[in-house]
């Protein structure tokens, strides 16, 4: 059985979303955000970055297993079931670049956005628009790739995808005064957005934590 | 033969520490960032993101392989020579969490910290504080696991310390007025940065590209 350790955030629903296409049997253990549960030395253990998501998975081969980090429970499950990511050669790497930038790219700066365009109660006009050009280019790279390919790493729904689907709706909601006028010229990405949301495993992973 | 994109810059420098640990015969492509090269057409056809580091690996199986995102890239190099990186087991996966770790947490926050702390004209207090803050966060969330484990995940050095060791310099060089009094409190820190640092690799890697 795997236990996942998430919240009602995007980082915690990509992997909601990979264990509801994957169909396997885990449970999930809701880290409250907002009453700071992420701290507690408990969870620590699990995920010495205090973040969500982490996983335990107890039926992993040589023992139980914790992993945290989206892009790296992301590849686990992947590898483990063979899905969403060829398991070698050039589509391997390349599926993992596009991982890699949803990670090291749009998901923090997108969160940044977040923080200073919409929670931070002073509203810094040189930080917003900092992180509001950044995400624009983000987005328009994203456009570029979808014009050429259904899916972010190619013809394939893969984790790429996964990763980037649920930053990307919340930007369009949480973020929307930002990010709904620079897609008005990204078609390719609002395309993609719906092929992904007409997934029933992702529809039903972007209402996880039930709470 | 494998093409490294690069500059003078952490992200670039941990791909080249990684070709000058495994031996491969590569030549290395420099691409000006100051002088706005990233965004030469020419280059967005081998990494989509205008940005480095990326590679052309012309021997790769199946034809040239072009790949960008530097967690991408020393994964594909890892598996390629069964260096760094466990090729099955446990041990993969806590390194993949790791590297991501580098990759979508202490790589973003220190760019971060780096542009507002230093290199913006505007001195912006909040902004500096968040990163500031963020940083000694996750020096800690380091620390912590370096006094358990001679390297960042566990007893052997892989992938996941080529990531951190050239920003965790970098910020220790250009964003010193921050970082160095926050390693005062981290001794693991810093003798995991002597450790890596002994390594002929590592300071050959961290003085290229040559111009
Ligand atoms: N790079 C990490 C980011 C994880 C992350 O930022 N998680 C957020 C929620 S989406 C969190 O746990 N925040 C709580 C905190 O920072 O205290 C990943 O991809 O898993
Ligand atoms: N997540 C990327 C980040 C790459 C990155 O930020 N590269 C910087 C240099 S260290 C760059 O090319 N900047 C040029 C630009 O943004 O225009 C990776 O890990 O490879």
């Amino acid at each position: 059985m795997i236990t996942l350790y998430t919240w009602t955030t995007s980082n915690g629903r990509k992997i909601a979303i990979m264990l509801e296409e994957l169909g396997l049997q885990y449970q999930i253990h809701p880290v409250d955000l907002s009453a700071g549960e992420q701290f507690a030395p408990a969870f620590l253990e699990v995920s010495p970055n205090n973040k969500i998501p982490a996983i335990v998975d107890e039926d992993a081969e040589g023992g139980p297993l914790t992993l945290f980090e989206s892009g790296a429970i992301l590849t686990y499950l992947a590898d483990l079931s063979g899905q969403y990511l060829a398991l070698t050669g050039a589509q391997r790497y390349r599926t993992l670049s596009w991982l890699n930038w949803q990670v090291g790219g749009l998901g923090p700066m997108l969160g940044q956005l977040g923080f200073f365009g919409v929670r931070s109660p002073d509203r810094l006009p040189i930080a917003i628009e900092r992180f509001r050009e950044e995400a624009n280019r983000l987005f328009g790279v994203m456009d570029r790739q979808l014009q050429k390919h259904l899916y972010l790493s190619g013809d394939e729904y893969t984790i790429a995808d996964i990763a980037a689907y649920p930053w990307t709706v919340t930007a369009t909601t949480l973020m929307q005064e930002y990010v709904l006028p620079m897609l008005e010229t990204k078609p390719s990405v609002r395309a993609w957005l719906e092929r992904i949301g007409q997934r029933p495993a992702v529809q039903r992973g972007m209402v996880l934590p039930k709470l």
